[in-house]
């Protein structure tokens, strides 16, 4: 679903992937178009829309890391993104680009292909893909499982709805990511919206898209890096580049909002991680990511990252 | 210091650091044969030695990434490998490889490197680099800065020297890595030694070499992979192979014993993550790691990774 491909088959394949596609497939959809190379369109209703202008300036990281995928599951052996690595390198325009994938192994338990999103012959972000299987559903006796404390998050009635929010939605209307998802945080970490930061680099809520679709591995991706950088719990504001995100899917999520809980061990230097648990709706944790970015400059305008 | 280079200036400054060099430093040096292209020999002094046979049979991983990073930062504008992404796919052999670096950009503040560890022309490890400036000391005033919650380590004295361990030295005496560390484990993690795990996927402990060698970001990349799996901790046994393990130098290390903390938050089909810190003697937070990897099959000989 979502991956087109030339000739009548490929044809009829997107006719019908079309026919059901949502805003978010749509914006993550790939074109075959050679060997490993896959046409992308970045979609300005999934864009970072600057709050000083009504052109969206930048795309959202978790829809770019998604497409990625779409691309490189087209020629995977196994079902599911394992371990992504990605380093962001540019602020793509909005404009065609291409996703380039090499496999370097298809081995039994796992497959691993480098890809890379390219626009104007530069790397936008460039990823190392590790594909494999995870749970669906109970696991098999015998098996060693073991999981960590959950996050807690209050019931979803008594959270923040975030979205549209500031800076998110341009002066004309223009409604990019953040009207995209439905996002309702914990009011303890929501502070900073009135100018009264909880003091600790926490973020934690629920997630899923505003149009109905069940969580998979391309959601996942989105909800890694859904919430609110860290930092505006510590004061911090403006755009916080992402300069490596890796994350890791661990199951097969079922059907319902997530809960992603987000921390930071450290900032220093104009550089913080933040650490994101996924957890689906029947409290399995279905993804961790962790992210190097650095510190915003205390503007609200993306910047080209540096 | 350890990159050599062809041509008169070249040998001298080998010559020169080979005269300084300590074993560690020759196991990762790297001598350059072409544009981005660097020759490397596997060195058995710090391979994981199998029980069962008197042949080194695999690499640790700390220390491939360390011989990567050397050949990164000899063409790179930053000092510091800021975050580094691995993704293992073979085991190699302790025969010559070569690391093949291609530079995607070199920005003011951030540099990004594809870097592949490749042998008779099959990736072995293929990572991607970004370098820049992290903090040497003090800080400077009006850097936002914040920092979690240290681990808890009992004093060094107080510690259970683990090595060399079991599974590490041959029958014939031969010592790999674990006779080149010294481990000093918290005892709250090594009831697994005696066949009474702690229950939690935890390790803590005191890194070093065994030689006389300041940490810097080297010792950084052995560090954060350096204790015994964390699934040990739940009476798992065996090679637990990395999949893939990303990390981010947060500072310059000071001289003096790394403080090492893993933990895990999921154990499911088959795999399991580890995220390890690394504090310095100082009380700084140097770096952060988290890898996925497979629950080993209750062998300790080291399998080809699949």
């Amino acid at each position: 679903m979502g991956v087109s491909t030339e000739g009548q088959a490929g044809d009829r394949a997107q006719n019908q992937a079309e026919d059901q596609m949502t805003e978010f497939d749509e914006a993550i959809a790939v074109r075959r178009c050679g060997d490993g190379r896959f046409q992308v369109r970045f979609d300005e209703r999934f864009a970072i829309v600057a709050q000083g202008g009504s052109v969206p300036a930048a795309m959202n990281g978790g829809v770019m890391i998604a497409m990625v995928l779409r691309a490189v599951l087209d020629g995977s052996p196994h079902p599911h993104p394992v371990a992504t690595s990605a380093h962001f390198l540019r602020v793509p325009r909005l404009e065609p680009a291409e996703v380039e994938v090499t496999w370097l192994k298809q081995g039994r338990t796992a497959a691993t292909a480098r890809a890379a999103l390219v626009q104007d012959g530069q790397t936008v972000l460039d990823t190392t893909v590790t594909t494999g299987i995870v749970p669906e559903g109970p696991q098999a006796n015998g098996d060693l499982t073991w999981t960590g404390e959950p996050p807690r998050l209050p019931p979803i009635e008594e959270c923040v709805n975030l979205g549209p929010w500031r800076g998110t939605v341009g002066p004309d209307g223009t409604a990019g990511y953040a009207a995209h998802v439905d996002l309702r945080m914990d009011p303890a970490t929501t502070g900073w919206r009135r100018g009264d930061p909880a003091g600790v680099p926490e973020m934690r809520g629920y997630f899923g898209l505003r149009e109905e679709r069940d969580p998979d591995a391309y959601m996942l991706a989105l909800a890694v890096d859904s919430l609110p950088p860290v930092v505006f719990g510590l004061g911090a504001a403006g755009w916080a580049p992402t300069v490596e995100l890796t994350w890791y899917m661990r199951a097969v999520p079922v059907p319902g909002p997530l809960q992603v809980a987000a921390r930071c061990r450290h900032v220093g230097g104009g550089w913080f991680d933040e650490e994101a648990e996924v957890w689906d709706a029947a409290g399995q944790l279905v993804a961790q990511s962790r992210q190097l970015a650095r510190v915003g400059r205390s503007s609200r305008e993306p910047k080209e990252r540096s």
